[in-house]
């Protein structure tokens, strides 16, 4: 019964996956250094060093050898153990939020006090007054209550308006009454609320007098503080298993008839007066759209991690694995101190680098537009403190449309690249799978990716029709991206791409005028199927997701070449960097084709050799492949994957994952005697004439080398 | 310590699901048992309910509560434990190879004896003699010897060429040695190898006096008889934690110089002597790709079986999931006796119905094209055994593109339907996250979808070449469609798509030649490139692709039409399957609108209306879309959803399934005392004296209601 092991004398056949990696790396046309150097700040690539430090070394964060291999019971305790250790680090070495946010980015693993950090805290910070930031906010810094964000409900996603629990005001004893009247009332999917929260921000209609005054903001303690035990009138628990996510307890909650204290209901902005019941309005909120702006430049920001994380797995692999050979092009290395033909990895076939390549190409373009996106939030908020909110609908508008496009991109990509590393993809030991599982989500929530694009396309058709109507203000004309392009495209009209040969799509100029074209076309056909032939604007959903997206991709690319060749970067990581913009900017084109031929502003001459310029500049992007993903600076502590580490020991990583494997702790499998054994040996009268008499010939003797039934 | 229970007396907000999904019921234009009756025979039905009942009676198999919940470690043995039951019922019910299929059908999990009777026994049985057969498939049968199929190797997947196992004939001994020489010839994914099997069929290259002879096929025993242990010489295991799957034990196994007996070289078709070592080659083996024909239309019908069920859960589910409302279009309907506006089932909203009815014609698509592929082969069967071999190039290169097709658009299937399900699709037990992990893997085996297709288009290159050469036999010209659509094309020069209004879209024969025109033109740009323009086949990889999925689309639009325009099924469920099948061929089309614009064969105006007919289609299609999915008759049992159930009781399913959640088993979670209780009472001093002065105000006694610390 001893564990299952490999033989140590064996390694994988030549060429090693360290040489192959090494050979990538000399081939590259720029140092991955500086190119590290261009896309993170000092400050950033410090910090990054300094907790990961703190993080490998801590007996319990470092390890994350279980996750692949257990079920829900051990990762969800593994995780409050982690919960409870991240909470000490953060007290001891005094991280910054900005610290916690790079801890959280290395330990990778979603935890029971996530929204405790980022909803529950922030909510009360912005939304309570002073004596309720004493009483909730403080113990929550201290992690002496934790808290979670309740506003999901069973049968209500994305709708707010539809809510169905009630917090009714009793003025006698200065009470609100916190109810659910049905079973889809509950409060469901509430990250940490499961097993782990002892407070909760609640999401209910308020109703004063009868009056419902929709939703408001209420601080409820949910569970006693020196039992854990639910208060009552309180019904809560975790809603059971999830596609990913095993380490949160996402929970629910039904409260039957449940008094609060009138202190309960966060008042910065609207309030109930204790004594007379009386209701104060909330202030008109156009700032809390700044705020949202924010949260979407670091999704933005995160999907480039996500899509730069796939890459950086798939492509390292994709050097490594080796299969067939090409003919016209077969590759020559140096074997064991010989020249030898070897097999072609995977990566010199077009067809992976057309699935892996604009990955990479994608996450360099998330980059450049979430650091654009961060500048115009500053840029916003600094106009709206001094009362100039122009800038405002444009930018909230964009920032909904990329949310949905980048994340979008970004869980196609993992799975894209998990589906490019072959049958091994499959394994965990990836590190794709889990990452998908859990970066799933992303999709659907803060804003349905389908829904959120519905205020990306009013807010363009609306600009489209202000421009006819003339009634756009000068000063929108000078700074309004979106004005500008939509009115170019009006003032020049019949106007068509200037592409002549298959070069000609290598300007930045020529490629960006197609993309605005796409659009401005697409707006001008929306607004004259509503206005001119009165289709619904349920009928017109399906044009509107795609105005947004165009819109969307259109920003992405103006991002990456102002990022790229506006820049006064090295010049070699210029250059390389120009080839992955123009990969992005081609590759989304060529996606998108059917548009801008049925505008007619691209022929289908130009668009056959869009086809081949995209074959061009792949190969162009090849060599760097490696480097490229390299810059982004990912450590293998953060990646988990046999397949892309960066020293390139796939199979050694592969065989030592499937030694720990729990199955592999006995050479015979646990069951057996009850499972197995009763059918195999209800023929042993056959089996021992036939199959001994086989056996014996290949020198086994099965009564010697085994023992006795 | 009690379990979390749901209030019992609170039900969900209306309209119930049930009402809902009986409205939806009455809408259809047709009979859905009508359908089932068309697209099922009877044999067929009538078995699907007998073998349900016996799953569904049996106190082992018909429960499959525990998959959504469990661990690999528990999920293994109750996989072991199903395994042992299935082979029993198999013996018992005498049941035939289609009955197993079926019965694996609606158990809906792999175990560990899958490859045992799709791969070991069939291997034994094709290409073993008499008496091997005897020696071998007799024992298995029976199940006391139980096989896998060891062919894929680490270092090496689909391709066979680079396997580097070994089998060294010594004439002396009459033995051969089996060997491997590194760490990458370790055997690896072998479905049962893990822990279960007993016997493996090998492929290893054969070796005599020094030659090697490429790949043959050995029967291997690996594990004692009597003990379960490896034999000696052995190295054998699981390979560790995969994406899905977790109820096999794919395994690996490395052989150091293991001798096995002459009679371990399946000897059908090639022998090596025993006494001399002559070797005899295989004769001409075309026979076997006639087999590959019938695998592949299973997996096409297989495909139609995986988009259906996506489709029913996720389609039952939007018509009960209600949120907000459509202005121009509110739903009306009568609650507890009274007539109201209610919230809008999601299924209204038209980017629902774009993202899912699709998905409900590419079923139909799928099982039309399977049906006809069955047809093909046993009439190409037919025809080989007449020695006539001219069917057999045409449906081989089709075939494989099919493969390549469906299960692409299967895998998207999954994942779109669970996406458009919001929130509730992400929790397993909405039924489509285990279902998706299990299936996704059937786009890399049995041949990787994109190496696939090079088989497609290098065959359909070569009949536009051997056209243009006048060298295509007569009797191809009557028969060979691919022949016969390129040679259309190639009579026809210039022609132009005859669509002048919106309402040409519905012309199926229109339809067709977009799609004939598409294929001929991507050919002869394709043999244009490579012929003329000298371009290496690794750089045409991209478009070999393309063009592959256009010729397999052609073929998908080709059957449906002639399947549902040509029948003479009742006219109700002619007419509403007409309308899916105008639906299939339009959204396709809509997606690949590039190529025929690209082509000039449709102009931008005609591109202008197609877009606008989706949306007209989608209406038509749309009161049918619960009973289009009902009558793929999936039952309950199987679908094993909260969301897809035929009943539509959504909400209490999900609240009953999350109280069968482990961590809901105490209301306090195990681990609070280690890790939160620390946390939470290093604070005690504060919060009793802030939270208590709360929680008192809303009649909470902390004291009182809880234990001393």
């Amino acid at each position: 019964m001893t564990p299952v092991r490999f033989p140590a004398h064996l390694k994988p056949h030549g060429p090693q996956g360290s040489d192959l990696l090494a050979q990538e790396r000399q081939r590259a046309t720029f140092d991955a250094k500086a190119l590290t150097a261009k896309i993170y700040d000092q400050g950033e690539l410090a910090k990054k060093k300094q907790i990961l430090q703190v993080l490998t070394n801590d007996p319990i964060l470092s390890d994350k050898s279980h996750r692949y291999f257990c079920g829900r019971d051990v990762r969800f305790s593994k995780a409050m153990q982690a919960a409870q250790r991240m909470a000490e680090l953060i007290q001891k070495h005094k991280w910054t939020h900005e610290d916690v946010l790079m801890a959280d980015l290395l330990f990778d693993e979603a935890g029971p006090f996530r929204l405790h950090r980022t909803m529950f805290m922030p909510t009360i910070e912005g939304q309570g007054t002073d004596e309720q930031k004493k009483l909730f906010l403080e113990p929550a810094q201290r992690y002496e209550i934790i808290g979670c964000y309740a506003q999901t409900e069973l049968g209500h996603g994305s709708n707010v308006r539809g809510l169905e629990t009630t917090a009714t005001y009793d003025r006698l004893t200065g009470t609100f009454i916190l109810h659910s009247p049905t079973l889809t009332a509950s409060k469901w999917w509430i990250g940490g609320l499961g097993k782990t929260a002892t407070h909760a921000v609640v999401m209910a209609r308020l109703v004063i007098n009868g009056k419902d005054l929709g939703p408001h903001t209420f601080v409820v303690q949910i569970r006693d503080l020196k039992t854990h035990e639910p208060l009552p009138g309180i019904t809560v628990g975790d809603i059971g298993p999830k596609f990913g996510f095993s380490t949160v307890d996402n929970g629910f909650i039904l409260f039957d008839k449940v008094r609060i204290p009138h202190i309960s209901m966060m008042a910065r902005f609207s309030k109930v007066d204790k004594a007379t019941g009386d209701y104060i309005k909330p202030p008109n909120d156009k700032l809390s759209y700044g705020t949202m702006v924010f949260v979407r430049a670091n999704i933005v920001i995160e999907s480039r991690n996500i899509l730069a994380r796939a890459a950086t797995v798939a492509i390292r692999y994709s050097s490594i694995r080796s299969q067939g050979a090409d003919a016209a092009n077969p590759k020559k290395m140096v074997v064991d101190g010989v020249t030898k033909i070897v097999e072609t990895p995977v990566l010199d076939y077009m067809m992976q680098q057309y699935r892996l390549l604009p990955i990479v190409a994608q996450a360099y373009a998330c980059h450049f537009t979430g650091k654009a996106m961060h500048r115009k939030y500053y840029e916003n908020q600094a106009r709206m403190a001094q009362g100039d909110f122009s800038f405002l609908a444009d930018l909230h508008a964009s920032s909904s449309g990329l949310k949905s496009l980048t994340t979008t991109i970004a869980v196609a990509a993992i799975e894209e690249s998990r589906r490019a590393c072959g049958g091994h993809g499959y394994l965990l030991a990836s590190g794709l799978g889990q990452f998908y599982q859990d970066y799933l989500p992303k999709a659907t929530w803060e804003g349905d990716n389908y829904l959120l694009t519905q205020q990306t396309t009013r807010y363009l058709l609306k600009t489209y029709r202000s421009i006819r109507a003339g009634k756009v203000p000068e000063k929108d004309q000078q700074t309004n991206f979106s004005v500008q392009y939509i009115s170019d495209y009006l003032g020049n009209p019949g106007a068509k791409c200037s592409v002549a040969t298959e070069a000609d799509w290598t300007n930045p100029e020529t490629l960006l005028s197609v993309f605005k074209n796409r659009v401005a076309y697409m707006i001008e056909q929306a607004v004259h199927d509503i206005d001119i032939d009165n289709r619904t604007w349920n009928d017109m959903l399906v044009e509107v997701y795609r105005i947004s997206r165009a819109h969307c991709q259109l920003i992405m690319v103006s991002n990456f070449f102002q990022g790229v060749f506006s820049s006064d970067s090295d010049g070699l990581v210029r250059h390389a960097l120009g080839d992955v913009a123009l990969l992005y900017a081609l590759t989304t084109l060529e996606q998108e084709l059917a548009d801008v031929l049925t505008s007619g502003f691209v022929t289908p001459a130009q668009a056959s050799t869009l086809k081949k310029q995209v074959i061009s500049v792949l190969k162009r992007v090849r060599p760097n492949a490696v480097a490229l993903v390299d810059a982004f600076d990912f450590p293998d502590y953060l990646l988990n994957s046999a397949l892309g580490s960066s020293d390139g020991y796939v199979y050694e990583r592969l065989t030592q994952m499937a030694e720990q494997e729990p199955l592999n702790h006995t050479s015979v499998v646990h069951g057996y005697d009850d499972f197995y054994r009763p059918l195999i040996h209800a023929g042993q009268g056959n089996w021992q004439v036939d199959i001994r008499g086989v056996t014996s010939l290949c020198g086994y003797d099965i009564d010697s080398s085994s023992s006795k039934l």
